[in-house]
């Protein structure tokens, strides 16, 4: 009845930079109302206009965010991000609005892909790693053969042979399934098979087929109008890296400097894990090593054509082994990255609720765990990432996902990295004990919910992992190669992602509607999704559910229909006008 | 069932110091279970320990505020600040506990009484100013007799003679209804009634009395273990201060610097209102002027006896005519303040949303007017301070008051200043259209809900405002005399409110209690308060309805009761153990 959301009728223009005028219009019946925004510490109060189909009103983008809500006069209600209010809303629950610079246009909705480059094609079986050809954690690294299951007590040594000529070779595959861009995991030099311990921050590692690949990769990408995001890893380094060893061997270099020791020489690392050395940002060299300075490679890969970052633990980085200056550090970042790139797209992985990070004008999104990868799946299979039985009912779902989405930024609400897997949480497919039914909701949700999907490689053609899944024993299962004989695919889960994928990506209001709720009960998820005008009505439903419907086109089956419906699995609904 | 507050058993001790081992326990019939913490951006997990009654952690104060909530592993529930939940909640609604400094224990659950001083009681009418003696905004000031009518067009001209001397005079009469503390509008020389516009910081305004009896009456009050808290405006002075004048005469002088000017010859004021030029803290100067120097007055007075500051508009004190640096200002006036008195107690005005100031560790409290003195005052009236109709359902009361409580940190639940009027919003009686039985039931929230109430001086004795109210044009008519005349009070209300108070300071739960939800439909509005194994059951009824009660004894009239029991007004249960 009452809408505010990220649209050009209700936020115009949809980036304003600081201290421009922005027109603020809430879609409405209502013909009376304030505007009522904070300022300087203080509430101030401003009439609405009535306009056709609403009521606007004009105001400076005097802060990033400016944080607002309307007051609806004849209603006697507050219209906050979470909904009605008769009473005045905590600041928790007012509009933010972000000014200039926010999410890159091609990064609102567009569809990802996540690759783990060890383990998606071997392109070149010439550079694959040999067994025992460097010792990591003093054992010899082993070269498995592409089919041969992860094992999980051989974690990160086990080195398959994947590159970036293989991705080069899938850009058909990959474009023909409709994906707009790749999220590679870590492609530097590195003694792991994960990579997240580099050891050079300027070459890509030549068992992935070095620079040379990595120039053909971006080159046919952007041939193909795709984008490239890389994983910034810049909360710590390997310990093999050179700064490190500086700072090891001579404590009066200014390496030494850049890291956090402690007086019984042990220093900061992620997690206490001695390979990953934390980078300390007090240090100004730090910071200009690694985030500032021209060479810092922050700037440099995106100069030489990456179109983003996803920075790892972006919620760590900090001064001194902690976070401090954590949302400086980030927002810097993200300006440094726009000063090479004027449409680079830098998210974080923010494990946690990210909506203290976001608000805070730093980053363009974040990978989606807290707000729909841990409710949909736990929801889903009734268990969490690490196992544990959970209970959440479809009620408890609804709060958990609206709670989150009503608290993000308008500009990044549409685009948050959006998944169900990663290379850090089990395959969904295998939470789900296989069922592809359920698999197939699971993916329904991923593209129908507001966002920009994250697919994670192979999750379209029902890859699988192996049991058991222990996420602090050995190297996450999730892991696996792709299997490229496609006998070994499941046809009807990729014509499914396909079919959602066209859907998303051709339907405005899955793309960059806005969410308000529609209907819950046990078992049936029902929301809307909302875009100028248009409107599609989604359903999850875990078992068959009787909803009833205005007149409306269905859009996984094109056929129109309206009043009592049975949904089963996923229902999109687009609404006749 | 699950329960985790400010009490003893749940937080030892209760106000750790930074970097102290703090142990954090549930009262939980769980065995099994983990403490989840922020820490440096990563959320931690800890195994709880099963204690007699509940479930235990110890953790070290890593930070200020420690942000917590607990995994409950048989139930498979997060324990949150609002409830439980399925899904990990977001920091919005973990625990939030602050270190050392924190609330004053006097402070905790105190009873206040709020003093308008040229209204409360003229004890020497030789120092009353007199009609024609100044001018204030180029009119002459007016002295109007004590029981002449305040008329809104005269505003600030209105002189009455109420002074402290009238204040010492009246301890008897305070301490008999019960208060414990003072809390006094502006005493500084100031050429308005209200005393906002500061001539001088280092002076108690002659026709109060001057600093002689101000002496006298924090000796009288401190004989009888009472406290005086002073109004600190630190946002603005009056520009009769010369410090402004010397500003507005001398653009090369140390204190133009103190002021924000713009090109225009024009200066930043408190709501542009030319009378109240702000001060601009990015000035070193003013920091030590105001705040930080060895004779500011915030420690000035502190040393001279006072206990405590409301700091006015807190919320708009900043650098550079904004809010600008607001947390780290009101940090530093809290620090300063606790070296003068090692028990000082200050609080801010806070219109709004209080959480967010009072999460980033600054302040010991706030006015409570969002989360309490607003949505009370218009579920039982109806209109908001603006005299806007409004429609505040019983259940969205008790979202709104749940909601702040559960925002707040642990440390300020208790002892938020809880009000139901005050100098600037309409008198309570006012608002309820002189009905005492509502009036009844206003102060029965306001002395059983958590907090430390604040009573607006008169309202115990039925002291009402003439219409109109206009909150925008002239003097808010709240601000009337005190009817020394015994014939003119509310015998009834007196003696309710007495009887409130000395429940609130006898029953420990009430006084220090935790809240917790227990019914709600409409109107009827029941909370428990819990303290140390006491259960309190508070019922707030707009009209009579029947309630399930077990074993109790009725606060209000001692006797002992259970089962249905018909609720009209205010019901207060401490149950049998």
């Amino acid at each position: 009845m009452h809408y505010h959301d990220w649209e050009a009728f209700c936020v115009e223009p949809l980036t304003p930079e600081l201290g421009q005028e922005v027109v603020l219009r809430v879609r409405t019946p209502a013909r009376k109302g304030l505007l009522v925004f904070e300022q300087g510490g203080e509430l101030e109060r401003k009439p609405l206009q009535a306009v056709s189909g609403g009521l606007e009103a004009r105001i400076a983008m005097h802060a990033s965010p400016l944080r607002y809500c309307f007051y609806l006069e004849a209603e006697r209600v507050y219209l906050t991000s979470a909904g009605v209010s008769p009473t005045l809303p905590r600041y928790d629950r007012f509009f933010h609005l972000l000014a200039q610079p926010s999410v890159p246009e091609w990064a609102v909705g567009a569809v990802f892909y996540q690759i783990f480059p060890d383990r998606f094609r071997n392109g070149n079986p010439h550079n694959d790693p040999q067994s025992g050809q460097w010792l990591y954690g003093g054992k010899p690294i082993i070269k498995k053969g592409w089919d041969e299951p992860v094992a999980p007590r051989e974690g990160a040594l086990q080195h398959y042979g994947g590159d970036l000529e293989g991705i080069t070779q899938s850009l058909d595959y990959l474009q023909a399934l409709g994906i707009e861009a790749l999220y590679l995991t870590p492609i530097f030099p590195s003694p792991s098979s994960h990579r997240y311990d580099a050891s050079d921050y300027h070459r890509v590692d030549p068992h992935l087929g070095g620079e040379a690949a990595f120039d053909r990769l971006v080159q046919a990408l952007h041939q193909r109008g795709m984008r490239l995001v890389l994983d910034g890893v810049f909360n710590h380094i390997g310990n093999t890296h050179p700064d490190f060893q500086k700072a090891l061997s001579d404590p009066t270099s200014p390496e030494a400097g850049m890291f956090t020791f402690h007086a019984d020489g042990s220093y900061a690392a992620f997690y206490g894990v001695k390979t990953l050395p934390k980078l300390d940002y007090a240090n100004p060299l730090t910071v200009e090593r690694w985030v500032d300075g021209p060479k810092a490679p922050l700037r440099y890969w995106l100069r030489r054509g990456a179109d983003g970052w996803r920075l790892d633990v972006a919620h760590q980085i900090g001064e001194g082994g902690t976070n401090r200056k954590n949302l400086e550090l980030l927002r810097q970042m993200h300006r440094n990255s726009r000063e090479e790139a004027l449409e680079a797209l830098v998210f974080g992985e923010l494990s946690f609720d990210t909506t203290e990070t976001l608000r805070a004008h730093t980053l363009d999104g974040s990978m989606h765990y807290a707000g729909f990868a841990h409710p949909v799946m736990e929801w889903l299979c009734g268990q969490n990432v690490l196992g544990w039985k959970v209970q959440v009912s479809t009620p408890a779902l609804w709060e958990t996902l609206w709670d989150h989405y009503a608290a993000l930024p308008l500009q990044i609400r549409q685009a948050m990295y959006t998944l169900i897997g990663s290379h850090d949480i089990p395959r969904p497919l295998w939470r789900l004990r296989g069922d592809t039914e359920r698999m197939k909701l699971a993916l329904g949700l991923l593209f129908a919910f507001p966002g920009s999907p994250g697919l994670y490689y192979g999750d379209e053609i029902g890859l699988n992992q192996a049991n058991p899944y222990d996420l602090f024993n050995g190297d996450p299962m999730c892991r696996g190669t792709f299997p490229w004989d496609e006998a070994r695919w499941n046809p009807e889960l990729l014509s499914w992602t396909k079919q959602l994928i066209h859907l998303k990506k051709s339907v405005p209001a899955l793309r960059r509607g806005g969410l308000q709720p529609l209907e819950v009960r046990e078992g049936l998820l029902g929301f809307k999704r909302l875009y100028a005008g248009e409107e599609v009505w989604v359903y999850a439903a875990l078992e068959p559910h009787l909803v009833r419907l205005p007149p409306v086109q269905d859009l996984l089956t094109g056929e129109e229909t309206s009043g009592w419906v049975r949904v089963q699995g996923l229902g999109l609904y687009r609404l006749r006008s």
